[in-house]
């Protein structure tokens, strides 16, 4: 947790393997298998047939017939649970366990508790069963970019680490180490040359006896000391408890049961959850894929500092990301979300102007907003700016975010403020919080007569353009900021959340102004339900007609901030409420808002799809609305296809077309289903889990 | 000078541009020229075509018509002289400057000197000339793989700087910075946004109006803060002198005019060399290549460390490239001689014992010797073993050096007192000499009876298998090092060099047995003429009848340890050199030793050339022996055709077939061309020198 870090294996033939600060799997090669005495390897698909690269150095020797079986699907059973992923095949079974858990706040935790936490490794576990009656000689191996060095220079273990920064050790015994040009290489050659560095691949080997079975225990380290970030200078956390990768090995080895047992748990609590297999894998997915994109750093003054990398992207803490992973974070550990709250507020918030589209020329009084980031591949930008959003682009791709990332960071602040009862937070940003009405206000109408309670102003910092939401890349239906129906949502969920932050405040004139913001909102959303088209279209320009699954979506943030009788028909947004029932039921249809498949189109007019907002939207309209519309366990299965058929390579994928990954690969934000475990709605439709047991069978 | 740094362009349509710690070009792309006001784009042709990452984003928008004209090969003038690179066409003219200068020894230099000498940049001046009517948009961009931050956000220069360890900077007038997807968005885009971070592409852009020039400087910086080798840490020298690579900017746009100097004299001492086109060709890109290669660190205790890496091997301080290499050092920097001798000396020398082939279960006693290498890719190897050497093989690449790596420690030691007149050096390892003969002495044959002066023993260190030598993928003509007689030629001179330094150090007795050994060596060599062939077989083991140039390579030492009354015909080797000439003079023959094109062919035996050694061997023919077979301009000409076609992706490289680069890619060894600088013999057959002065013609 919090190493930027990973180690992604199981599309066959593939690239995979170990990788540090990136957005997308590694591309090397693991290589896990055994080769019999007579010359016979088996090993599993990790890899994809790598050139032999000891022919760069001199006249390739004549082939020896490889003999070699790589396992394929069908003989292969795969169990992956929330912490472990087990891999089991002919007398191999390779099982990858990813221990999580709450994060301590730095502030008030004790050192023993924070290092247990950020300990920058992963355990492997190998188990071989000789059942013919031949020796066999079983392997573990990487193949490397950078040039590998034995771990027993520095250690008793067996293994290899590369540059300090990356490497497997193994403290299991009778286990040999090499580097090798391949795995074959390495087995063949009778005597071995320890000091040997040139080859790309390293690995570690053992003996199994005819009949018995052995057990090897590996341990994957990773470390980057020194400067991590750049512009604003951190490291990672884990530089405070460690020195380098070998005292990463001593630790982990050290305390294996305790995070072992730590997976084991959480196995368990995914498993026993009542929701499908569908629904525990898309958790157990973006969990995964949340935490590889995690970067828990201190800064030079010693303060901790945590951002999560856009994936593919690995954009620094985007604000419209961090408003969907709130829910995993709030749930393990809300000092991070006060965290990325308070680096926007001293970092990356802004003052604009605004102007009507009729008008750019006349910029009028805006207010406060945040940045769609902070950065990207840690470059830290410059403060105020993100690195994304551009001038001069009219409702498209990299324009100004500037209404919903307010509307953001307000919703953060609401559900940080409910779940935590902050009230330090919330007193260090009374002003800021009124500053951030003012503007939301200000962006319907710089006249209070004229409001509606929907974003109708675009930012100067756009200069003459116009804003964008989250779907940056869908068509006006989502993409477009102005008099959307889905940002409508957002800025009256936001009306709600500082409504209820400035009410514990005592700012009784703020709150009237918040609530009477939220009504009009609703309303005029309420008013503009389109009878003849049986939905409210997508932007409220009197033209549009798309119909989109989010315009439902801020009905989460109320929900979890505990007003949950403003969310009941007969509530004061009971119409609201209504209007939205028949919304959803009407557009949850196939050649609307349903894919061929049973899979969730956010959008009728679009085919670009988001999982996290489909996981997060699907929350909402089971368990707030309470629709059930009978396919639910259809589109859960039809998402579990599109991640792990249409994405293979990518592992977890936000941005789907028609299940194919379009973009935001390897995302962490998929999280947002999360909400799911503590959702009964979520279960009705719950087949009995597969996995009754954390234990992989071994 | 010491960075590990590299900015390689020249070869058109190909990747290229800056790297840090590479044994190969850049893989990125370099954008350089201009754009007219029409919309026609006019570029050198330094990249590849890259495709526009923006679509990753979006859906594209209607590309443009791009009007883009690359320039080629018929439209650039190139002027390549020893510190400077000059491309000139259509209005543009783009120089590259790389000054070089002797490294000061860091025990005695003062601090100015030194940050002078290791400051890690290179320079760059771009010229447009605009003769036509239109407004021109000039451009200098590099392509990335990490992101960019602008230069602007630190320093009033213009440009950019990824991960804060390479960028470029501009203080020209007038000059704007830019990120984006690629120079055409840029220049595209009327509205820019300087904190936008997303695209590959980062540079700078400035105005030229019609019938203006307008010449912009740009510093190329290179930094690699704290460790940057593992097992054994040491940091890169410059650290102790500049803290970022903003600090390097201001060092090198305050003294840009002294290295610009420095450049230019450095130009004109090869152009006025007496040497044809095609020598300075060689010798100017053999010096690129081995600065790119060199490391000048400083280990943790603060003393100065100096590592060349082996090209694309990127092996530390391979030691047969060290004798080969020490020609050049010793001319600029001889510290940096002994600081590698030392490093050999308390790390990698080791003790073996010896068998003979005939019965490797009987080890007798070996002695001292020094490993292949020291490590690889910065990763230095547990002491006393290189990372190249393996067990158990019988003459074939990978196998253990240790008779040759023996001859070439004592060779450079020999060449090192000779030229420094260092006594310190002597004393202090006076002992190590007396082992050194002792260890020559027992791998001819323990019994002194039985002694020929050839290498007949192989070390207990290759387990029963055999030596080679550095010719390590060659056949058994060269890569055999038992009973070899370019290893016999080096065993000869090696005695002599130890007879020079035991005899400074007193030693008479270590005297009389020194030179009774080359003596005999030399003896035995000449013996060993086949008056059949008409020269003496690479092998002397009754079978060999391959002919191999490098018979005569070793000449080089007593040569340059100023034994030159040793290398006459009538001197006390007169038999020795009088049957190595008529060796020669035999074999520098079309289908003996030399291919069709002219180009020397090592061997008889196998396509497999080295330049390096050619370079080196030429010397000695022509200086040395004193031999012009009359074909010596047209050799050189098909060297450097060897280099700029053969070769074309890979800049400089060392080992070739049939004029194609088979391996030793983008290698530092090429050097050995340095020796011509002081040769007359060399210089003959030169033509008048076309660079007659170091100016390019802007």
């Amino acid at each position: 947790m919090g190493a930027h870090a990973s180690f992604t294996i199981g599309m066959q033939g593939a690239e995979g393997g170990m990788a540090l600060e990136r957005g997308s799997p590694a591309d090397s090669a693991v290589f896990v298998g055994y080769r019999a005495a007579s010359g016979q390897m088996v090993t599993l698909p990790f890899y994809k047939d790598i050139s032999n690269e000891a022919e760069r150095y001199s006249k390739p020797e004549e082939a020896a017939d490889k003999g070699l079986t790589i396992l394929n699907e069908s003989e292969i059973q795969r169990e992956y649970a929330w912490a472990t992923d087990c891999f089991a095949a002919k007398g191999i079974t390779f099982k990858v366990t990813t221990p999580f858990c709450e994060i301590p706040d730095p502030a008030t935790a004790d050192e023993a508790s924070l290092k247990f936490a950020c300990l920058p490794a992963t355990f492997l576990e190998l188990t071989l069963r000789n059942d013919s009656k031949e020796k066999w000689e079983g392997f573990f191996a990487l193949q490397g970019g950078t040039p590998w060095s034995p771990v027993s220079q520095q250690r008793a273990y067996r293994g290899a680490v590369t540059r300090g920064r990356m490497g497997f050790a193994s403290d299991s015994k009778g286990v040999e180490e090499f580097v090798e040009f391949g795995v074959e290489q390495a087995l063949e050659r009778k005597q071995r040359t320890p000091s040997f560095a040139l080859g790309p691949v390293a690995g570690i080997s053992f003996v199994v006896d005819p009949g018995a079975s052995k057990t090897v225990r590996i341990i994957l380290g990773y470390f980057i000391e020194g400067q991590a970030t750049f512009n604003f200078s951190a490291q990672y956390w884990y530089t405070r408890h460690f020195s380098n990768i070998y005292e990463v090995f001593d630790y982990a080895f050290e305390h294996e049961a305790a995070y072992l047992k730590l997976a084991a748990e959480r196995d368990v609590e995914l498993a026993k959850s009542g929701l499908s297999d569908s629904q525990q894998f898309l958790i157990a997915h973006a969990t995964r894929s949340y935490y590889g994109s995690s970067e828990w750093l201190v800064d030079a003054a010693g303060k901790p500092l945590w951002v999560i990398n856009e994936g593919e992207y690995l954009m620094m803490n985007t604000l419209d990301l961090t408003v969907d992973m709130i829910f995993y974070e709030l749930k393990f550990n809300p000092w991070t979300v006060r965290n990325v709250l308070e680096q926007f507020v001293s970092r990356y918030q802004y003052e604009d102007q605004i102007f009507s589209p009729e008008d750019p020329s006349q910029l009028l009084e805006g207010g406060v907003s945040f940045t769609h980031d902070m950065g990207v591949g840690n470059h830290f930008s410059p403060s105020q700016y993100s690195c994304y959003e551009c001038v001069g682009i009219d409702r498209k791709c990299f324009s100004y975010m500037t209404c919903e990332q307010l509307t953001n960071w307000v919703l953060c602040a609401g559900l940080y403020v409910k779940e935590t009862g902050d009230d330090d937070f919330l007193r260090q940003h009374k002003d800021l919080l009124g500053q951030c009405l003012q503007s939301l206000l200000n962006r319907d109408h710089p006249d209070p007569a004229q409001r509606d309670g929907l974003m109708s102003f675009e930012s100067s910092r756009t200069k003459g353009g116009g804003e964008i939401t989250t779907y940056d890349s869908l068509d006006h239906s989502l993409g477009q900021a102005r008099r959307n129906v889905y940002l409508g949502g957002k800025c009256w969920a936001s009306y709600l959340a500082l409504e209820m932050m400035l009410g514990s405040l005592g700012d009784a004139e703020r709150v009237a102004e918040a609530r009477a913001a939220a009504v009009r909102c609703a309303e005029t959303l309420t008013e503009s339900f389109d009878e003849s088209l049986g939905f409210i279209p997508a932007v409220l320009d009197g033209k549009n007609t798309s119909a989109i699954i989010p315009a439902v979506e801020a009905l989460i943030y109320p929900w979890k901030m505990g007003m949950r009788d403003l969310l009941t028909e007969n509530g004061v947004f009971g119409d609201f409420i209504k209007m939205l029932k028949q919304h959803t039921t009407h557009v949850l249809k196939p050649g609307v808002c349903l894919y061929d498949d049973g899979g969730w189109k956010l959008s009728s007019s679009a085919d670009n799809s988001w999982m996290s907002k489909i996981c997060l939207n699907q929350l909402v309209v089971r368990e707030i609305l309470g629709i059930h519309y009978g396919e639910e366990a259809r589109a859960d299965d039809a998402h579990v296809f599109w991640e792990i058929n249409g994405s293979k390579f990518q592992a977890c994928s936000d941005q789907f077309a028609s299940g194919q990954p379009i973009g935001s690969l390897y995302y962490p934000r998929i999280v947002t289903n999360i909400l799911w475990l503590d959702s009964s709605a979520m279960k009705s439709d719950a087949k009995a889990p597969v996995y009754t047991d954390a234990k992989c069978s071994v």
